[in-house]
């Protein structure tokens, strides 16, 4: 009989699993509750309006295609002793093996207030509110009759200085100083504040300390303020709480402070690494359930080892856990013990600018060639020459047509009419 | 003093006219509650997953650079003894000369059932749901075991036969044989049965019967069930019921069978027209209040000429209105009436195939000759270098290399997490 796979989850790690396992002889199931597969680094490009959503999501179907299947859905449990999972519509999927590639959710740490008013940079709708509001409130500002209420629209404030908060304070400040002057004569670009909260010292943590301050000047020098040991406290949609003060007025929040397991996670056996992440043996496979691999985000290395929470991992541990199954399922010997090679970071910094860094051939270096390179591989990576090429339209009017992509405020589908 | 104009409402009509008000000395502000201009002819390409919603919207304040203003926001209430309207906001905005180009909202005839379980295609985020419904739709019937919720969902009903149910029913099925036998293994082309449901004798009203016909053909050979002289009476969601008999058990039903004045229209004085719609004086004018001008699907003649509710007519009449309002601001004589110059009909049967009728010059025709000229006109009249690019890239997609361009399920933002 054939043997089962599921695989929950379609983002890098688990479209990876999936496909590395074509043709050989399994049956496998990919499970996600979004029929795309999503290129999430560069969602922060569709927050600001410089990317259409559709240049990066990929349907899984298509992806699967040749012999792979895919289940829409959401899961509700893992019955592990079972070896089946639950979904929220009730059906129950049995597996021989199982995958899970769930990720990771935003972290508010607890704070329902901001997580009621904070916008977040994860999955296609959230990054296209955060578009809808930054016109929105450009729009709002632009026919306030009260100067403080005028100055809070035009007021955005980012928590968080990892790659994410720094690469959309900088397509935000481009797309300000764009949009403003051509399509807002009502509104004056020295009104503009664009607030960086960083809870550490120093900007993009993990990269090298002159490619951190390079950061940092350059977004200054787009005009971002910067507040370092400051940690967002509160936010009620009007003024964001900071520790230590003082409050800064706005009504944007963009939350790019943390991120934590999947749920379902927690309801795992077994130990727990940071940011509850799963400790897996060598092979990536939970202790308890050797037939249970945990793949990309969610999984932590049971030796201490750091393993990013970012595309090339999932990659990576996608391919090992495959290789795992197939050696197993061969009567081989298994593979030689996970380990991580860490291809390097890059961070966009503003147009035609980013910082890079490739520690294994001790490079570390910013400008404009370190933005082409980022250029390329992004686009390198992208899935399918329709998305390559929707995402070169897009860019070319971002960067040499000097203009915003996409400018349109999104409503709920109910909203429509009249 | 400068003289101001409102124009209310940004489709075809008012954003036309508001461009040709550019220039002569007069402050206008454009109001509307998207911040986009939708080019509406080609809403049923998005809502079938031929066309991504971006290449079809253009913002406002792109098109309005130079002089003009935009104002988002919703009218509340038309204060025309006043001169003056109120915005939902609260704000009043004052005027000397108003132009209302509202247009048309989807009329469900008073069904509230209907309304509420039915889909349609007006405006940017209801087309994309129907998209949405349909690729759910096709994931529900995936993994439906049992055979009589299969069949619902992958029956799909439309109700109304005019161009956009024609179009849109094309379209479907052009899509839905691309893409079941390509992607969706577990389902069978032969289950799938899409219905379109007319009121009267024939599709198309208003084309010469021969295209009449044609039209009817070449739905029925793409797979389509035609019923005539029937009434969707209504739909909880599972089942369409039907005036005569029988009901037909779908998941889908997608409402095109008519549309009704913007609910605005119900508050102004003087007479109505079919629909709702108001009767103007020969230059477009309110009879009670001169200085309100009635532009696009709204307008309805005095005189029994018939008026298309199409986007020729709508920027033919924001034209006249323009040149009336220049001739009497400077004292010279006003242009003869308005009368529309029908510059013919088209509608797309499916690939390659369409209907196209120009009366004047008393042509009827039908095939790839007239789909070329649709593709034309269309290309030709979309808003910008990008969008035309980014529509062509579809296009190519759909017609040449025959897959779907956009099959993505979208959710509200808020169940982005996890």
């Amino acid at each position: 009989m054939t043997e089962r796979v599921l695989i929950l989850g379609g983002g890098f790690a688990g479209t990876a699993a999936a496909r590395a396992l074509r043709g050989q002889g399994l049956e496998v199931t990919l499970i996600d509750q979004r029929n795309y597969h999503l290129f999430q680094p560069l969602l922060y490009q569709v927050a600001a309006g410089d990317l259409q959503a559709e240049a990066i999501a990929t349907p899984q179907r298509r992806l699967l295609r040749g012999g792979l299947h895919f289940r829409l859905g959401r899961v509700a449990r893992l019955r592990l002793p079972q070896r089946s999972i639950l979904l929220d519509d009730g059906d129950i999927l049995s597996y021989d093996y199982l995958f899970i590639a769930l990720g990771t959710v935003t972290n508010f740490f607890g704070n329902a207030a901001i997580a009621n008013h904070a916008l977040q940079i994860k999955g296609m709708e959230a990054a296209e509110a955060v578009r809808s509001h930054i016109f929105s409130a450009l729009e709002a500002a632009s026919h306030c009759t009260d100067p403080a209420q005028q100055q809070r629209w035009l007021s955005f404030v980012i928590a968080g200085g990892g790659p994410t908060g720094v690469e959309f304070c900088a397509a935000l400040l481009e797309l300000l100083r764009v949009v403003l002057p051509r399509d807002y004569p009502e509104l004056r670009l020295e009104d503009l504040q664009v607030t960086l909260v960083q809870g550490s010292a120093a900007l993009l943590p993990g990269f090298s300390a002159p490619l951190q301050g390079q950061a940092a000047r350059k977004l200054q020098k787009l005009g971002a303020q910067l507040r370092f040991h400051t940690h967002v406290q509160g936010f009620d949609g009007q003024m964001v709480q900071c520790q230590p003060d003082p409050a800064i007025p706005a009504r944007t929040l963009v939350w790019t402070a943390g991120v934590t397991a999947n749920p379902l996670a927690a309801t795992m056996p077994g130990a727990r690494g940071p940011g509850g992440r799963i400790i897996v043996d060598p092979h990536l496979r939970l202790p308890e359930y050797p037939e249970v691999f945990i793949l990309g985000d969610l999984a932590c290395s049971s030796n201490g080892e750091f393993w990013p929470q970012v595309a090339p991992f999932a990659l990576q541990s996608a391919r090992h856990v495959a290789l795992v199954l197939q050696s197993q399922r061969q009567g081989r010997p298994l593979p030689p013990p996970f380990a991580y090679r860490d291809p390097g970071s890059m961070a966009v910094i503003g147009r035609f600018d980013a910082v890079c860094e490739i520690e294994r051939w001790h490079l570390h270096w910013h400008g404009w060639s370190a933005w082409l390179l980022w250029l390329g591989l992004h686009l390198y990576h992208i899935i399918g020459t329709r998305n390559r090429l929707l995402t070169l339209l897009d860019w070319g009017t971002d960067y040499l047509r000097h203009s915003a992509a996409v400018e349109i405020i999104r409503s709920p589908p109910d909203s429509s009419d009249p």
